[in-house]
């Protein structure tokens, strides 16, 4: 069960985009598990890919492809990663972009493929194939709920958000969604999350908002601290609000701009701990007074991988003493205990290198207790801070792992 | 339950050294939880402690009064760590010492003290002095197995192996006992082991034989990637064996000494995680071809410490694609997918980057059935090897820890 998270009932249309989805049969159920993303042509697109060395098929033929041209096509299927499959997956990519371009009359480079799924496994090409011209025909800007369905793999709930603000007098729409939960932390996972605005940017201003929307959200979780072969995330600006295109990234609109892609790749990045694998509770890490960003990262990352603090929240057991050597493994140093200090909520539990004087066992437990749990953790060494955003370690994270292939 | 561990059937008394151990009530149970070990006059002693910036009060007591002189009695107690308990807990473990020297007539910086267990509660001091008349009265060469009985916490079997080797002609005999199954990863855990021998050595001998033998035996091992505060391994050559003490690390006596040290110290890592919290299986984690033992020992951790990984050995599922990701992740430059091969014992899994041409999942299957598996990786860049030890992920494991407090 996933920690307080529900699917989104509606999500606003983008005008520039139309999805469709259907099943391929990838699945041993009935369920949609492939999804395809049209662009209007003059839309700006960005993507940002696993730094896994082992990155899938598709990660790589994608890359190329956005290298090459603009997109006008994102296929996306569930059910098989298209990774560690060698020299055939590769092939396998560019076959079903291949497929695809026949069909809409397009270049191959103008497809970019995803794929998310079980790693090893060559892709099921022909079955595919077979679905593309449905897919095609029926391709509708009101689909966003059916493709967040089509993309999901352990997911228990589908994840999507939108906004709208106006930006110089005129009305911007942001939808995203979102899938991954498992294999979750920095530097993405086995994560996929689809952005698309009708802002107009240039393709270099797109790049940048995506960059910096993702350092503080996609970047900024972990679930079992393993990454995957397969991350993307993909923001894609139409221009169909009539804008004039943005070309600074330092002007008032642009930052607006940024701004609400951000939020909407924090919701999406929370969305994702929330319905973490077994996840019962989720869990700001609030690391302050660090002498820079970097060891606060390390100090939060420790915490939020640490399978004892985690099993500790999973029990509701305020053992602090878990979180306490979770900080003193961070290398951080000459960090002094005596400076430390950790809050659960608003209660302080540590502070001089031990057990809070005000703290009992029964303020901490009745934090614990709670869904929505903000850790704080004082350095008291400097100004910098930095917030990670995790979930607990359950029975049912090993259920769902321990048995995800049978 | 853990994987193919027993206890031993008997440990051999080393000249030299005398124990004892009793109940002090520190568990709501019936059970030892205090021990002594007495260590004769004129013997050597070496020690390594846990880095863990938040070093519990008795690691920092012992770390000072090894500085000062050599020590006489070790004094250790579980189901209190003493840690995160701040200038009061320094009291507490500084209080213990003055006891156990009032009784046997020595000085308190001839004691050495020892907790582990919970962390964040104050260690009780009255039930501890209590026991220390019955514990000197008790002390015996042949209390070994009672010994270890008391300083485990979360262990389900005992831990302690002897070795007997001659050497110049005399005979050495060497005991070790060790504690720990969760809480484990390189740079020590919640560890504590004591290994004695009657074999005699210089102090800065015995020193450098406890500094390699940890590091190619406590420092190659991973249980969820969680260190502790309180973890110390200590050596201590007694000398009762009648020899000449060693004096040079690079004789022929001392390496034969300091192998049989580091076989005792691998054999003892290796229970530690046959016995690792809710461990069903024992995995070695060989990875080969590397540029450096850096690289290689970062991808062997990024192997042993993915929950996704080993979730997987406690499916028996030969998912080797996590394998693959968590090669992946390990931050290797210029990694080349194609080059890398992955072997389950002796079934190659993956070559070229992807599922190798004679695998197949019968044969994967075949192997992660068994107990002991060894997982071979090839980077196929150099010639720097590593080996490190892992138990896999388990419902056992969610289990112990959250539960471990109520």
């Amino acid at each position: 069960m996933a920690a307080d998270v529900e699917a989104p009932a509606t999500l606003l249309s983008v005008p520039g985009i139309s999805l469709s989805a259907c099943s391929a049969g990838l699945y041993n159920k009935d369920r949609l598990d492939l999804a395809l993303i049209a662009i209007e042509a003059g839309s700006s697109c960005a993507a940002v890919f696993t730094k896994n060395s082992f990155s899938a098929a598709p990660v790589q033929i994608a890359r190329k492809h956005l290298q090459e041209t603009m997109p006008k096509y994102c296929l996306i299927n569930a059910g098989n990663a298209n990774a560690g499959t060698g020299s055939q997956g590769i092939k396998d990519a560019i076959d079903i972009c291949d497929g695809l371009a026949k069909i809409v009359a397009s270049s191959a480079q103008e497809i970019l493929p995803f794929s998310t799924g079980v790693i090893g496994e060559f892709l099921p090409v022909d079955p595919i194939c077979d679905k593309l011209p449905e897919l095609c025909s029926n391709l509708g800007a009101d689909n966003w709920l059916q493709c967040v369905k089509a993309i999901m793999t352990t997911d228990t709930v589908e994840k999507g958000v939108s906004k709208q603000l106006v930006v110089d007098d005129k009305n911007i729409t942001i939808t995203g969604i979102a899938k991954g939960s498992g294999m979750i932390r920095p530097d993405m996972a086995t994560m996929l999350a689809f952005i698309a605005t009708d802002a107009s940017t240039m393709p270099d201003v797109c790049r940048h908002i995506l960059r910096e929307a993702m350092e503080c959200s996609f970047n900024r979780i972990c679930i079992d601290g393993d990454t995957s072969t397969n991350d993307a995330c993909l923001l894609i600006a139409t221009g169909k609000n009539g804008s004039k295109p943005l070309d600074n990234v330092n002007c008032e609109a642009a930052l607006q701009l940024k701004n609400a892609v951000t939020e909407v790749c924090v919701e999406l990045a929370k969305l994702i701990i929330r319905d973490g694998e077994g996840a019962t509770k989720f869990i700001t890490i609030e690391v302050q007074g660090g002498q820079s960003s970097d060891e606060c990262l390390r100090v939060a990352y420790n915490i939020a991988s640490s399978p004892l603090v985690k099993t500790a929240f999973y029990a509701s057991d305020p053992n602090w003493g878990r979180i306490l050597a979770a900080v003193g493994r961070s290398s951080i140093s000459n960090l002094s205990i005596s400076d430390v200090s950790i809050f659960l909520d608003d209660i302080c539990i540590v502070s001089n290198g031990g057990r809070a004087a005000t703290y009992t066992e029964e303020l901490g437990k009745k934090v614990m207790l709670k869904s929505d749990i903000v850790l704080k953790v004082n350095l008291g060494r400097g100004v910098a801070n930095e917030t990670v955003w995790t979930c607990d370690l359950t029975h049912n994270y090993i259920k769902i792992n321990a048995e995800y292939r049978t």
